[in-house]
């Protein structure tokens, strides 16, 4: 994981805010499971696991509501 | 995926709104699970399964939240 | 499901609110399961179902929060 | 279920507030399972049930937001 | 539970505000579950559920989101 | 557990705040499990767990949620 992974949550546009927040999904798991190995067995589990699908856009939404509170939701 | 998929949070409508929410899930899960054929085989799996539709209502309800805080609430 | 079924989330009282939301709930179950059917049977299974009607009590509490903040909560 | 259970988010007290949290909960439970002796039965179950203890906590904790928010916190 | 717990959102420091947090779910899982030698069994059960504890964590930050919003985030 | 652990939610990044969100999950999971034994083996098992490892996440994503509104989002 990059020393600086995350220096601003602002974003040009909304897609870019979605991205990152993608980003901040996976650096949680990897701040929980640090083994790239281990990390690569579960996403072949869960990438076919309906249940995982939909709990991982869970915590994507999560923090996608907080990347677009800081970006005054792109409003121009 | 389109390269431009998520331009704008700002709808006409709520009803609008929604769909963009719904739209969002559905990107979240592609972005996981990148393959159609295996999202063909989950999406026939918890189409029948109340515990995974309730889940995804889950996702929708927090990504219209934000949609809904970007547009004002579609306050006149 | 109606053309037109969202087209504003205000309402004269909360408890209006409260059943916009139950609604909003059933229309993503909608979008996702658009058999109606197939619906009905999950619907027998989960209302016998603890977990899965705390589960759709979520939901509607997500919706609520947003229904409730488009009204400024009903504050005179 | 009363005609008219929620005619206020306004509360004296943040106590009251949590009280008027828990009743949303209990509500949203009747509107999906109409039948006091099934939801009877469904008690006795998920009152044993560490999950179902704790995701009904999850429940009232989104409601408690609202309310919450409604009253500006109580703040004086 | 004494008759007057939570008359008040606002703590001195975020930590207090934690613990409020942490009181408010014990309290909620009290008002579904009364009986004191049921609670205990399922506490004792859940302590070692890696699932249940992430669970109560969740419920936790729910809270603490309504006791720092109370408290303005305790900025000075 | 320090007697002060969290005497602030600002940070000077976002990066720190992300990882204080993770920190107040930890620190609830401590709360609720005060053995750090049990904490060892329960992280065994759920860092090889695809949804326990979503599910820290989900939790992060809210007390992140918190900590980024305290800080009016690291705008300048």
């Amino acid at each position: 994981m990059a020393d600086n992974w995350l220096s601003t949550l602002l974003t040009d546009t909304p897609q870019e805010g979605y991205d990152l927040a993608v980003l901040m999904v996976r650096t949680a798991v990897k701040m929980t499971q640090a083994d790239p190995a281990v990390r690569g067995e579960l996403r072949a589990v869960y990438g076919k696991d309906a249940d995982a699908l939909i709990a991982v856009s869970t915590v994507v939404a999560a923090h996608f509501q907080t990347v677009a509170a800081a970006n005054n939701y792109w409003r121009v």
